[in-house]
């Protein structure tokens, strides 16, 4: 099976991160190719960060369909461009926000989320709504770190995470902690010793829900709004979309 | 007051007819451009489409920011775009479906939206979740129409949409109905005569909500997760979004 | 353009400070008229003065049918009477709490409102489920201050509203707030410059909500729950009520 | 134990008919006093109606509280003026849509309402949403009948009460209807023969439940939004409200 | 009427104290049972204690089959078995949780819970979301007291009952608590005293609402996802359960 | 890895089916252990017959924690017992409802349930809910098939089954199909070939969910309500869970 992990900015640094986590609970036989967009943001910590996102997944899964893929991960916590790159493809598509929740329901009754920057929390906000989980999340908080700081500043971000995770295990009535950032996915197992709660990281989850999919043999709906986009005529930076016919 | 409305397609007959209902009802003092990006999809009927759009309208807002701008409107239905865009600027930005959710909301008690694309019909729903109105909407329903066909065979499109609306009168017991697509903005009087219900049209209802808007002396929130994006580097295609410093 | 802004209690100091909050934002070609009724409560803090208020919404509706009147104002943030006025005219009627939380939608993602007394919070939470706006609204806060308070000692009133809205920028994660009284609408700028945010306030809002439907050539929808009561008798203190023939 | 049944409505006749079927399930001990108030709508049919409506109900719960009243039911499928009412008294005081639905959600896991007119379903999807009962509540359902029709032809009333009841049966899933409007209370019988279902009608359930909450030792709280309201001025026709001085 | 009380523990004592507190409400001519299953759990303080309970609440409804037994009560705030319960019998069932969110909820327009154990509030929230009283409750509180506990050391866990009820006075803005534990039916009086709020404890209310339903000449639908459970063969410890043919 | 896949219901030949489907998806590395209880109904049809299945399951658990188990799967398309069985392991259990839930909401926007019985459609209805999935599903739809006809008359079951999954795709404007009942478990390739639709089946997508957990290095959380339940007696026929010390 071969899994493409699509960190959505354009942070090489960030990639190999996550590239790691990937590869650390990744099947024996799965091999993961870990990409980032040519085009994009270093770091994704706005709406309009994301909004721009978008279009590096949408290439990475275009990349991806060139080649054979069986599953991409969108390995942002926003999960910029999901809807986007499943209509064009047959395989499936998961977010590591959405695959951090699904998990984190499995496992606990409530779960908090900790992400980076107060600003951000709206997104998570917004994906839980969307999804259905805004009741099995207790709250999102920020620990309030640049998501770059994660990579320049490491022990300082994993100290300040550690602080709000054990706010959250001790203000929230919890099982769990959703972490919510793609740059965290490689300080887990810190969190979690210092924690003493199920920490769920977004990166690792998608990996073992895209094995998941797979080994059932679905793929992406291509009935109903997920269905291939009709091809037509794009312009300017966009010309290259022109009369996608995917398949 | 200045208001760019920006047809999110790339299609200027699409643009003139918005930009015809824009200035219908801009009040005297109203000045209006409208314009459509110079990248992006001809028309708007998949996620695809939209995530690609919303950097047409980032695009446009950028270009808005150069002059003097009051206000922006996102004239394609699905609203793509708009927290990005809100970032980006002190101005209000109002989406068309935002806009007729909230006109048709205080003039019924419960509305119904007819749309052009059964595929179309979930980005409805999402919005309606997201912003508050799905109690409110009785039922999103589509005419089955792709989006050009608007431009391409009028007639047949107006009778279509013409029977859904009559279809949403006698079967979901509403006060009103919302038509889910800008391309139908200069077919509001007809079908407003012909279906005997108030049609609330998005673009004409954006225009009068921005004006709103800027006469109350407010703006989009710096203040928050709609404040000005981090200046940061961008790569690729987007290069030029590198150090953004709007103000 | 004529619009009759009800205040629904019967003091006229009240009634001076609402229309001047009305005329500082309406367009030049629109005509004001303040109002309060001649029967009802001088102020309106609990569920009972609502009820009795709305009698009086009713009596200046009625009394704007026999002029020739474009939109009607409901300036009690309860929105007292709302549903009942709109049966009674082919205007748009709108209550200022409601056009508060629709502006503030537009300018922010997320927004508190700042009202009198912690008794009249609830009426203000079942609006905002009734609305659908219980989402975008993150808490209902009280600076416990009596209604005319606002009206016999500005200074101690407007003191206690700005620490208020302080705590809810500090705490609440918000990009806005709503001024949950009537009585507030001469206080937004004092309040706008102490607080940071920006300031909705319901009066001014409804004002150039009005302007904007009454712009698109719409009114209250007269099909479905809004349709012009049945004529019918009325006895004892409501027999002026019997056979009403509104038009 | 004595309870006041209002009939919200200025007809006789209804309060008769109220009246016997309140009587038909009182406790031996308990003493049912039926009125109605000497102002207000013959019928109530619209928003409009409603709000007058409260004011009769205001009436005669202070009316309730100058002899000795240990309950008081509002009997009309609005609730009009609950809380209002609860606020005039440490009696408690239920209506007959809440004490249909609560009785309903006890003895089925889902149910439909059945009422008379279509524009007023809106009033009963409003209770359902405003206390929490939309999603036990299948769907609310009009006969199409106007209220008076009730008193005035009453078999061809019932026959069309008895044919959605018997749609509702076959088509929602559910376990029991509701009837929806206080003038069916003497048709519950022949209603429940014919439709085999499980009836629930209000003013029935609401004597019980007050005959309950009294037995209980408990009314209605005077802690918090309804508590009674601050003695002030009134003015006009309800200048008889200055300065109440409830205990 | 015979109403027969189960208490879903097997502790006694508590059966005693369950029983003291039924028959202090109950009408002259209803005639109290309060029984334990003879297997099952000593107290309810789990998941796990609550699935095993259930099957207690089954053996005593199908041992109060074989009498006449007009309404049953489940006697733990839980509400375990409720559903199967009401499958077995024509009579109305009635959890103590359910009565209590429903009477609160007619005193007062907001009202807390305060349970024992902070393990168990999520059988709490469950139930909320379920029946529909999540938005009509503000608060779920835990004492932090084992259930036994308020058998073994009744002042202290008196004590610290009235502690957390006080803090929901100050804090959750309410006009109503309920008491979130059938143990502690007997301390009603005590904690009413002491809070200055209404109190609504769940075995009380839960009588008078048997006695209502009863009343009405309602019981359990026997029409839909209640109807009695088709027969069929029980193995092993449940054998006995085989072919079941209530009536 | 080990995963124990429970069904619920004590006949064998459902047992061998859901046995089948688990192995025909589980990795080459994981090894199925598929029982059944020795105690409790043969079929699952109601909400007695759950009930009751819960100690079955619970019984399961016990068996499986006296063996190396990696993960538990209860086969039943209520979930019956899954919160007690989480508090009695450190292992993950996965019900099939959820399971089929989560894969499906990967796969597609919107889905549809098609259940067996009419009359257990209200369970699935509550596990949407309470699991946050009831926007997701569209509908929950009933083929009218008694459980056991799956085994008996597969035919005619796959048939109904079938015509119901057409109904659903032509009608429901959903990219999915949740099939929902274990005993459903070996018709899926039919069902998904006739249909033309991803069919997405409980027992097959929690062995994958399962994998995905362990492989993850997560279990149930034993930090809040899924912590070990206290040891405590228990008396009669569940004395053999007195004083149960799960480690």
């Amino acid at each position: 099976m071969h899994i493409r992990v699509i960190n959505p900015n354009t942070t090489q640094a960030m990639t190999a991160t996550i590239e790691s986590a990937a590869k650390s609970v990744a099947a024996a036989s799965t091999r993961i190719t870990a990409t980032q967009p040519s085009s994009g943001p270093v770091s994704i910590e706005s709406h309009f960060d994301e909004a721009v996102s978008a279009l590096g997944v949408v290439e990475e899964v275009l990349a991806g369909e060139r080649e054979a893929t069986d599953a991409y991960i969108i390995a942002c916590f926003g999960d910029p461009g999901l809807y986007a790159a499943r209509e064009l493809t047959r395989a499936p598509v998961i977010g590591i926000a959405e695959a951090a929740f699904h998990i984190a329901s499995l496992i606990s009754t409530r779960f908090s989320v900790v992400t980076t920057l107060p600003r951000t929390a709206i997104i998570a906000e917004h994906l839980l709504d969307n999804y259905g989980f805004s009741h099995t999340c207790r709250r999102v908080r920020a620990a309030d770190i640049p998501v770059l700081e994660l990579e320049d500043n490491p022990d300082r971000a994993l100290e300040l995470i550690i602080e709000e995770c054990l706010r959250a295990k001790r203000e929230d009535n919890i099982g769990a902690i959703v972490l919510g950032c793609g740059g965290m996915a490689d300080l887990t197992p810190q969190i979690s010793e210092a924690v003493g709660l199920p920490i769920v990281e977004g990166v690792t989850a998608a990996i073992k829900l895209a094995e998941a999919v797979v080994g059932l043999g679905l793929g992406t709906s291509k009935f109903g709004d997920l269905a291939f986009p009709l091809p037509k005529p794009f312009t300017g930076r966009f010309a290259d979309y022109s009369n996608l016919k995917p398949t």
